[in-house]
């Protein structure tokens, strides 16, 4: 288990301590814990995610929920933040997701382009930006220099900048794919290496260990995993992702693992709306009480 | 009367409506309505003024009493929002003052300097930034050509602007002097007509006729006065000054006033910190009273 | 008396605090306290300051001074630190002072011209940057515009900004003279509020009441009026400044009486160089006496 | 042998001078030579490379370490000095690696993506800047490139430029592979011919004459051999570096040579770490006592 | 006696040393001394200056006796090096004099107005910049401003800086005049400090005391005050002027005294060329004669 840091802890400016304060201490349960409603599925995956319940095509209907369910903040695509959040401005955080693309093409070379700026951000009011990362991926050039474009105007701003940190592309194929230990926990240090104030991972998977290197060859479970990866993030806030819809008791035992381990919050965006309107709820308030067994407060 | 602009109603991007949602809907009393602390005191007149309570000099005391008086906001210049607000980001929303000016050259021609951005306000996590606009000063071509400056600015970033508008210099003094019900009403205005999201004006004195325009030649009451200073802001919201300290009675007395002619709040610091502790939290419950009578919802 | 801020809470980023302790705690005494040697008496005031001890016209003989004393950091202007400093780079800090002037026209509109760059003294490996403000001159508004393109470039690059704050012009005169306790107190406040983060100040003289305003009118004792001109500058950290060569044992109270008030340090130029060199290192050892007495670290 | 570079024969410009000056004679043994700690293998090679010792995957852990054994400096990425550097800053110096890579896909066409700048390192106090070249790598377009960009700035900045020269890629594997003396010789001479002030560089090998060209098909003994890189790099300072652990007697052995070869220092970093702390400090100390042999003035 | 700095010891960038050395070692004598020949009397008063000899209107003629007279260096204005330098390019150093004014308005507020550029000079393949710097006049804040910008230029480009330091405005009229010892030992300095490479003065007279500051009342001897001017100037180069036409032993014997203060040079105009050729050059001569005692190397 692992200490869950305090932002006056993480070397933040003024200005990322406020908007980080803003999401974890006045939104949600104001306790340091955070529970995100990522809505970049209709870009990543297009509508066809939005068949098991076809209300959650509107981005109106997923803002509401997110103000309804008491979520920390929603994550959305450029286009989306100028078309809905004008009207909601303020009531919840918005993290603007600055990259994205579709599935269509291979993701041997995945690379995820930058479509929106930190300046998008600041002038729509957003608490925080996105940026995914496709770790490993033969693109990692091009893909690190747009990362430092976006750093360097977060750190200017004062914007904290949020990395999905994802494994991907036909080299991690090769050692053992996404979601194993070895890659979700490199991954995790990635982030922090280049940059992130807070870095969104998927669950660790210690089973999977054919072609991974060597030294994870060792049998951990499932909370040694996640514990490494959120000591391996360091400073860096970890929230973990719910990933495609799962079955609800396992996805709630990775919420209280990583919880457990020292996360900032969860970000679930299908397994919550991809259900009808009131089981979305009774799966938040679900969540919301195992983060209520986390608090953190902001100084030491 | 006037009714008080919704955010709704003011033609406001969403990030300038993100900002003042916070401000207004997310502190103080979280209804609309707003109490601000300004603490620029030490630049505008020097360390004079804390002699009343010498707490009053340490930046960090009134940093801590706008928390402990739920105050919607503070006011600072830049130096000090460097150095005291980092440790409170985010905890009460900052109004970033980006010009100001000793006391000590004659006001003849005023002109309060710019000496900070609106990029500074973004970096630190401001909800707003504030510039003293001296109307009818004989040198209002820069004054006018800084707030251009700063205006465009806001409105790239998406950052409500709060002028303090005052009217000040030797036209204004031959044509009936700063407090007039004429120069307040004017300055008004204009704040309105340049650009102000927010204007913070002094109670005006309809009693003082002596070389005012003949309009002004009339029995106004002081409700009336006030409450045409607020419709010459129209969709500008307007915070009312508490000035140099004065009696409390006839202080309150003007708080009522200016929030039934529909003003958006109040904005006091001398009053409210030139006395002990106990003492200043005494006036701001009776402030925030004042206030509570008068709810707004972000939405018609 | 004030307590001396540590570097932990004065808000700084990484870069000026980095910059800050290596003056403040890896050279001189090391104990967090400074001892400076100003050296641009010869823009200022012309070689004539030079007279007393011709070898000091030499600005390698102040360098070797600065040198075998233990000073903290010389402070010269951008041509004297090309042609010298480079032989010497990184043996005792740098402040590169960014504005100058002679003395020969008149003071009543008082303004120091810039004429190097925060970028200059990043170039030569300075560790801060010095800027003076004339407090009160009617030429506050091109001032305070320098002082913002320096101050928004020393934030840029982590470049700690000293400020020289002098009272002076015509206004300063007629309210009681540049070294009154009043016109020092406000000149600290100034430059904490600009966003100084060291402030070099005279001496107060409680007993030039003449013309000062009314709250200036009572019997402060010298050391009550420099824990004042302390405080007002908060957590900007104070240098008092010798001036024009006094009697020394005048001179080495005022140095015990400002570090007692909670100075960080002493700038001290013609007191120290108009004087042979021998006698120069003794009084620089008598001035570390006193500084020896006054230590702070660099966290609390 | 070679003689060592005195800091005053390396035409360096003042800032350059100074921040080299801080680093060789005020830190360490302050004797001219230097001792890094390189922190860059969480994202060169992942955490798995903290297995060894736990406690070295908290980049807080080996700062202390860094002060502890008296190291010149630490290198890092930007992430981990935005994070951890702020609470040490100035207390050991800073050498901010600005590119770097994983090691998930294959090194072929091996680049290593620029993600942070030079500016980067003047804002947060740091003392050098670090650079990868991959010397023979199919990817040397880009490479200088970027590395153009990195000592324009470097430059203009004062900013000493470090490059980690290592051979690598496809061309280099098909003569001789990347620790051989003709690969290691070669890569020291394009780094001094390309501009860096400091050049680290793996221990070469002249053993391994497979592939390689024909001159160097002679027998070299290995101190021959690091004697020509230093006259290789001839006014760029040599840093040696550790590598994977290896056997210490080995390790002390090189070290010794290459010091005994002229180079200005080493830069140690799992031979150090991945051990218990009380073992680092032992072998630390074993490497402080070999630089103590070779002290170096900064002036001849 | 002060004595003469070499190239090697101030600190000059490749750039300039490079340019400097070509000036004062490969034209010329090629000794270190320099003789300038000025021609910019035709802007600074007017075709006047020509009526003693008109064949000196004519800048074709001037660089022939340039060449002919053996010449370290002409300076001219932008519009004579555009039309007349080209077709004798690199035959003899040509300093681009970027600022200048005619003499017909009031000088009480003298400034120079810029009207070139360092880059023009770069372009011109010009081997140094000259500025002319009104020491002491009112107009000194934008006097500095624009040295600022050419000081700037000449640092990235490596172009030597002369600045023409002369004594000039109001203030300095009630402060003894423009060639008082005082006076021209200021400037002297003040160029120094504000970053000249070279400086020009004109020579100083310590026997014009009326209304200087107090240490000039004392008897200096014509060789006492220029031994103080070439000190007060330091590392910087000093170049002393012919100002307008005198009688020749009193100039040759000024011309003596200069060099054997430590002067690098002469730049002597309208008494060359306001006379006949032969005579012209027959001053030369004698000029070269003197400068010819006094040798210096480039390095110690």
């Amino acid at each position: 288990m692992t200490t869950r840091p305090r932002l006056s802890q993480c070397g933040l400016s003024a200005g990322k301590r406020a908007r980080l304060h803003r999401i974890l201490h006045q939104h949600g349960l104001g306790n340091g814990t955070a529970l995100f409603l990522p809505y970049d599925q209709g870009l990543e995956h297009g509508p066809r995610d939005f068949f098991p319940d076809p209300a959650a095509a509107d981005p109106r209907y997923i803002i509401k929920l997110a103000l309804e369910g008491g979520f920390n903040g929603i994550a959305v695509q450029i286009g989306l933040a100028e078309k809905f959040y004008w009207d909601y401005a303020g009531e919840v955080p918005l993290i603007l997701k600055l990259n994205g693309k579709t599935d269509i093409p291979s993701d041997r070379d995945a690379l995820s382009p930058l479509h929106a700026s930190v300046e998008d951000a600041v002038r729509l009011g957003a608490d925080a930006v996105g940026y995914t990362l496709y770790v490993g991926s033969p693109a990692q050039v091009p893909d690190y220099g747009q990362l430092h474009e976006v750093r360097r105007d977060a750190q200017r701003f004062g914007m904290p900048l949020v990395v999905w940190a994802y494994p991907r592309g036909a080299a991690i194929e090769q050692k053992g794919g996404k979601d194993s230990f070895y890659a979700v926990h490199y991954a995790a240090r990635v982030a922090s290496e280049l940059g992130a104030d807070v870095v969104k991972v998927n669950f660790p998977h210690p089973e999977k260990q054919q072609d991974v290197p060597d030294p994870y060859h060792t049998a951990f479970t499932a909370q040694q995993a996640m514990d490494a990866v959120v000591r391996a993030a360091n400073r860096t806030l970890v929230l973990v992702s719910g990933g495609s819809r799962a079955g609800d008791e396992a996805m709630l035992e990775k919420a209280e693992e990583s919880m457990a381990a020292g996360a900032t919050g969860l970000i679930f965006g299908r397994n919550v709306w991809q259900r009808e309107h009131g089981a979305s709820l009774r799966l938040v308030e679900q969540l919301r009480q195992i983060l209520a067994k986390y608090p953190t407060t902001p100084k030491v």
